[in-house]
Parts: structure tokens; C-alpha cells; sequence
């Protein structure tokens, strides 16, 4: 522990419960954990504050004291923003985590920043409503660290991403001053909407404490077929006529592109319902509000596709459980990824017209920079949006050369993990000077001693 | 003209072509003209730029001088934005008009700031796409303007305001600096998501030059109904149960409240296909994907509220050209209102659950603070938005107590229109000092010595 960190540990004590400030043998080890792989410090301590207050109260101490804090929500995010750095005290929400009920009406739900996503779920599902967003990690994942890093996830199709959710925020900025915007109207033009600004700042710009989010009605219809495409450009061109013919009922299309499924099931001992050899396997799934129609439209349209040749196969489930078994395959991938071995793995972000020839240069560069290198790609098509896992013993060979790539492209290094840590030195591929001078401009205004999370997403002076 | 303004012009008159820079008698009067009624000074000047890199010129030169640039898309704000102070110099973008041809795979059109509302529409509908936002001004309307003040309009239950559009953006800060965001991805978490934070400041932080734009599947079917109910009471219910039975399939929900249907049917000499008298009119319109079905949908729906007493007439448009004729009579509202009289008109955006409560007591202070005075209200009911006009002749008793009541209610003093300066009194009854601090830090952070319509929204410290 550094001299300058007692004092204000001592500040603290007499201020906050005996369980809000761990130090020593007491910090858990847990804390270190982060799924991206990034390798953490030991935290000079954890400091674990109940309300806003505890935690403005936190802050403007840390700020004070010129001490840096790294925020702490479910630590699952892709992009190593929760490893911690040398010297900084952990801030973890993880007992905020009170769910307000649900308003029926108005369609949204109040939560403090700790609740686990799956909470804010089962709130809204208790209601007869939806969350928009859902991720695989949602047991962990935090509603507060969603917003944050404005996570994605599998339905962004339909729902938008966690930004789209947002309908009022209350944080904590750097100097412990509590803004709070909770009238959450679904329209309000009264000023700068700060809240958008916070979202995706990835905990740089202040602490998100509390939020109402929006919810959905819940469709009565939920639809999925697994597809068996020929190629990636058939699988656009399929995406491409199912958004025409569905609009806003097509609520996901996810993909595996080979050798991924065989694989998987292979190594799970799961069954696909089509080929899992087949170059592309698609999951496409509908939310519908004519149950009566809508499952028709979709298998309609599926059938143009076998007749078109955009599909060799096709198997729609017939059943909850069978529609269950579907997304049990998709949740295969990372399940599989995570004990295949050494791998690095990219959330990448493409124009739909510049994905197969990336693809394929992709596939170059990879045989190129190790030649045992394997690539698995799976993700959320319909938002141009990959995971480009490569199983790889020489991750600092291919990881770059793929960003640039992808970058080259037209693409983004980030689609839905955000910038963290990990990502950090390929934001320049995707960012101009001037944009990411604009970003600094916003930090140093807000965070002028960059008391909170330092050093991800880029780097900015910091004043003493 | 001041003695600084001089050097300037004659600095941007070697740069620019002829027609850019308009001085004296040359400055049309439209450059005055502002539908929210708020009076403009003559402008010290009006410079027309072409391009981003004009625009960037003449920013820096007005920054470098310390003179202010009032900003000017289409002029057709509802808060007073564009309304020219003294000194101030017109930037207008009415030059820069581009709309590139849409992207159908991506489903995107990059336009420049300038160019009308209507453009995009019309580009986007021979590309078989539709644009998500839709205002009645579209004719004069800018996309720049749309993006600085986050319009809204009718169907933002479906397809959200103009923020949701927002794919990419260009943008020049007060210093001259260029941003540019054009990769325009449905997904893209690299770093600060700064067109956000700009869409909705209303042209204090930057101003905007060309953006990406989403575009929707444009929907098969295509119903609305014309509804008479007996009560708010019974809008909202009904509103509830239609967003539960059709989800995103609802794309509006309109509201015309007693007595304001039968005036302006007799003013207009329309006809109403309910009772104009019926306590609320309102217009329901679905977006369809399974147009066998979606319409019965619907009108299931809407046989269900005649059962339960939610309705008492229902009319389903059977054609186009009759749906057409419903958003006539919807349209209708503006056209009567501008020809009533001396009128205030307030842009409210309240809680549902609070607006019964709000109507009745906002009647009994129109009536204590002006007997003669006349409210007509309409709006998006859908959005929990009210146009609240009165036909009063004493604007200053009316409007503070309304705008105080809409606060103490939980809503908001601006739904979708903006702050601009006609609103700005007002800003606090919904912001606290911590936000109202937060936007000034944001202002001077990007704007030191407010040079981009300087005392819009708020008013910012300015660095000589």
C-alpha cells in the first residue's frame, strides 16, 4: 500500500461498513479474474460501497488524493478493461444490486449498476416484458458494465444495443459530484443527453450507479430455423431477403462458418440439426406478433431460399425446446473456444459487401503468420458483427496483422467488446487523430487527474 | 458590421466563391425567419460554404476573431434556435445539399447537413428503404438540422428518433477541426461515440456537415385507423394493449384531445370519419411484414377495445389514398393552430401514469392565469408526447406555470423540439445544477470562447 493511499483508507473507514474496504489477505482473489486473459495486479485494495453516496463519496476521496481506481462490475468484459494495473484500488459495485419493480406502463425498469443483467431479466420477464439485450454471460455481467461498454449481444437486430435501452442514468463523475438524469421519458430533448455519452465511455468518464431501462413487450411468437448455407456470400444474400421480407421480426441471425460446427459438435458431443460441415451454418430467429402468420412468413421465406440455392438445408424448430436446442449450439461456440486451446480472439465489425474479401485475405495472413494457426469465425451477421477466433500459438504474429486488416476493410477493431486495455493499441486504425484529440478533450474535462479506469481505451494527459 | 468582422470576411472572401459571403443588402429576409416566432436581429453577415473544408475555414476564422456563428439548417426549430442575435453572423449550410446513392446492402445514404429531409426519403424509397424519421416541415428541414436537434416526429414508437438514424457523422469543431465517424457500422464500440453526444446539442458543440444515415425495410403493409375513445384514460389503455398484442408493428399513435378535432374540422372544412366531438381522437398506423395477416392483427386489436369500452367508433382506412387522408386530418393540427390566433405552444414530453393528472390541473391554471385563454392539444401519445398550445394573449402568465407543472409531474419541458433560446428559461425545472454543470463543462471543453450559437440551451462561461 502506498503512503498516500492510508489516509484516505483511513477517511473511508470512518465513513463506510466494516465489509466495504478489504485490504491485505482479505481481497479475494477473484478480483483479478478477467475473462479476456489479461493478467491483473494485486489491487492496492478493494473498496465495496452500498449506495451513490458511498460511492461520490469514494470517488471525490480518490480524486482527492490523485489515486487511480479501476471500476469494477461483473468483470466479463472482452477487452481487459477490469485487469488491474499496478497501484490502482478496485471499485466494485458488486453490492449495488438492488432491482426496482418493474413499470408496467411506462415499460422500464429502475436498477442499481451491480445487478447482474439476469435479474433485470427475470424482473422484466415477471412483468409479461422483455430486455433487449441479452449476452452469454448474463448471470455475471452487470447491468451497470453493460452500459458502460454499451453491450451487444445476440438480439441487437431487432432491439438496438444497451445504448438503445438507455432511458435515464445516475453516475458519479470524477470530483464525487452525483448526476442523475432518472426522469427516463422515451422522449427528452432538454439539453445534452450525457447519458449516450457515457455509454460505451467503458467507466472512463464517471461511474454508473443506477439506470432505467427500457423494456420490451414480450413477443408471442419466437421462431428459429438452422440453416445450411453454401457460402458466406449466399448467407448475405439470405440476410439481405429476410430483412426485406421481415423487417423488425427478425430478431437474429447468428452464424458459424466452417470448419467451427463440426468442430464444436464433435468436441461437445452435441448434434446439429443440418449438416455441420456445410461452409455456413445459420440460426435465424424471428419475435412475431401475429403468432398465427409470422412463422409462415419466415418459413416462406426460407423456402425462396432453397429454391434460390441461398440454402441447401433447412430445419425449423417445432418446439420451444427444440428452439432452446438452437441456441444451446450457438452458446457451443464459446463454450468450445474457451478449452480448445491457446487462442486470440477479435470482435470485429464489417460492411456486409467487404466480409468475403476479408474473409479470404484474413485466411491468408493467418497460414502466413502461423502457419498452425487455426481460425473459428462465428457471429451476429445481421449486424456485419465477428468473432474471428484464431487458436494460435503466436498471438502477437496474428493479431495485429487481422485488426489492420480488418481496419483496411472499412471495418472497426471493436465491435461490441470495446477499446479496455487489450484493444487499445489498434484505436488508432479506426480513429483519426482528430477524434481521438476530440476524445481526450472529453476525458480531461471530466477526469482531469484520470482518477477513473487510466489508461484504457487511450491514454490523455493527466493533470496533477 | 464590427471593426473584427472585417478582416475576416476579407481573410474568407480570397477562399471562397463570390456567392458564400452575403453582407448589407444582400442578406435575404428569410435569413429571419423562425416558425417559433422568436425575433431575429439582422446578422452581421451570412457566409453559404460549399464543402466540410469551406465550413472548417470559416469556423476557424470566426473562432480565431472571438465572433459568433449562429448556425443555420432549415430554420425550422421549434424552440428559437436559429433566432440571430445580435452580432452574430449566419453559417448557413443551405449550399451543401449532396445525397449519395444509398447503400441497399447496408441499408444506409450519406448526405451533406444541407440537404432537406425529403432528399433522403426520396432516395430512400427508390431504393425500396424508408427513412425512419418523418416531420411535417421534411420539405425545408435539414438531416443536419435533424441530427443537431435529435428530431422526432410520428414514428418514433417504431422506429425511435433521429439518434437510432445515426450511423456515422462528420462534423467540424469550433477550433476548425474536421471529425470525421463515416464508417457508419451497425456495431462499433471503439472509443467514445461522440456523434452521439453531439446529436441533440443543438449546433453549441460542433457543427455537423454530412452524416450516414440508417434505413429500414420499407413494410408491405401499411393500416391505420381512425379512432374516437372516450377518455385519456382510455387512449392509454388502449395504447398499452396494442403495444402488448402488436409490438413493433405499432408505428404510431396520435392523439388529437376534445375540442381540438371538431375546431379545426370546422376551420379546415374536413371531415372526420368519427365524431370530431369524441373526447380523444386518435390515429393508430401499424407497419406490416405478414400483410395477409398483420391487418387482422389490428383490427382484432382494436374489436377488442369496442368490446371492453376503451373505443366507442373505430374507422380502418381501406386504402391508401384513405390512409393518406387520416395523416391529412393528423397534419391538420399544425395548419389550424398557425392560423387560431396569438398562440404559446409547449412540447411536453410526461410519464404516462402522470398525464391525466397533469391535463386536469394544467386546464385550471390556463384558466386562472388567462379565462379567455383556449388550450388545443394533440400529439404523440405513442411517445408520451403533448403539444400543448393555448390561444392566449398572455404568453408570460401562461407558459412558466404550464412548464412548472409538466416538471413537478415528472416530465419534460421539451419532448423533441429542443431548448434552443425560447426554452432555455426553463432548462432547470428538469436539470439539476450537477447536469446543468456537467453541459457547461461539456461546451467549454469543445467550445472555449463560444463561438457556435453561443447562449443556446444554456449559457456557458466564455474564454476571451
Amino acid at each position: 500500500m502506498t503512503a498516500a493511499l492510508q489516509p484516505v483508507l483511513s477517511h473511508l473507514a470512518g465513513r463506510l461498513d466494516a465489509a466495504a474496504i478489504l485490504t491485505g489477505d482479505a481481497i479475494d482473489r477473484r478480483y483479478l479474474d478477467d475473462i479476456s486473459g489479461g493478467v491483473s495486479s494485486m489491487p492496492a485494495a478493494v473498496l465495496r460501497p452500498r449506495s451513490t453516496a458511498e460511492v461520490a463519496l469514494v470517488v471525490a476521496a480518490f480524486d482527492a488524493a490523485r489515486l487511480p481506481l479501476a471500476v469494477h462490475g461483473g468483470r466479463t468484459g472482452g477487452s481487459g478493461g477490469a485487469v488491474i494495473q499496478q497501484g490502482e484500488t478496485v471499485l466494485s459495485l458488486e453490492r449495488m444490486t438492488a432491482v426496482e419493480p418493474v413499470d408496467r406502463l411506462a415499460g422500464t425498469v429502475v436498477a442499481q449498476a451491480g445487478a447482474p443483467l439476469e435479474a433485470l431479466q427475470a424482473a422484466a420477464r415477471s412483468a409479461g416484458l422483455m430486455l433487449g439485450v441479452d449476452i452469454g454471460s448474463r448471470g455475471t455481467a452487470t447491468i451497470g458494465g453493460a452500459i458502460a461498454t454499451n453491450a451487444g449481444g445476440v438480439r441487437v437486430l431487432r432491439y438496438g444495443m444497451m445504448r438503445a435501452q438507455l432511458l435515464g442514468l445516475e453516475a458519479v463523475l470524477a470530483d464525487g459530484t452525483v448526476v442523475s438524469a432518472m426522469r427516463g421519458l422515451a422522449k427528452d430533448n432538454s439539453g445534452y443527453d450525457w447519458p449516450q455519452l457515457l455509454c460505451g465511455s467503458e467507466g472512463t468518464l464517471a461511474v454508473v450507479t443506477r439506470a432505467k431501462v427500457r423494456l420490451h413487450p414480450d413477443p408471442p411468437l419466437k421462431a428459429a430455423a438452422f440453416c445450411a448455407l453454401p457460402s458466406l456470400d449466399a448467407a448475405i444474400a439470405l440476410l439481405a431477403r429476410l430483412r426485406e421480407r421481415l423487417g423488425p421480426l427478425l430478431s437474429a441471425f447468428e452464424v458459424m462458418l466452417a470448419p467451427l460446427a463440426a468442430d464444436m459438435a464433435a468436441a461437445l458431443g452435441l448434434t446439429t440439426p443440418v449438416d455441420a460441415a456445410s461452409p455456413v451454418c445459420a440460426l435465424v430467429e424471428i419475435h412475431g406478433f401475429s403468432p398465427d402468420s409470422d412463422g409462415a412468413t419466415l418459413s416462406d421465406a426460407l423456402s425462396e431460399a432453397l429454391d434460390a440455392g441461398t440454402a441447401t438445408d433447412i430445419v425449423m424448430a417445432q418446439s420451444t425446446r427444440e428452439l432452446e436446442g438452437l441456441w444451446a449450439l450457438r452458446d457451443g461456440c464459446s463454450r468450445f473456444i474457451s478449452q480448445a486451446g491457446p487462442a486470440i480472439g477479435l470482435d470485429l465489425s464489417l460492411p456486409l459487401a467487404a466480409m468475403p474479401g476479408f474473409l479470404s485475405e484474413a485466411a491468408a495472413l493467418v497460414a502466413a503468420a502461423d502457419p498452425a494457426g487455426r481460425p473459428y469465425i462465428f457471429g451476429h451477421l445481421g449486424d456485419g458483427n465477428l468473432h474471428y477466433i484464431v487458436l494460435t500459438s503466436r498471438p502477437d504474429a496474428v493479431s495485429p496483422v487481422l485488426h489492420r486488416l480488418a481496419a483496411r476493410h472499412g471495418g472497426s477493431v471493436s465491435a461490441e467488446h470495446g477499446v479496455g486495455l487489450l484493444k487499445k493499441p489498434y484505436l488508432p486504425l479506426v480513429r483519426s487523430e482528430a477524434e481521438l484529440a476530440l476524445m481526450r478533450r472529453l476525458k480531461t474535462a471530466l477526469d482531469p487527474h484520470g482518477t477513473l479506469n487510466r489508461g484504457r481505451i487511450f491514454d490523455a494527459p493527466i493533470r496533477p
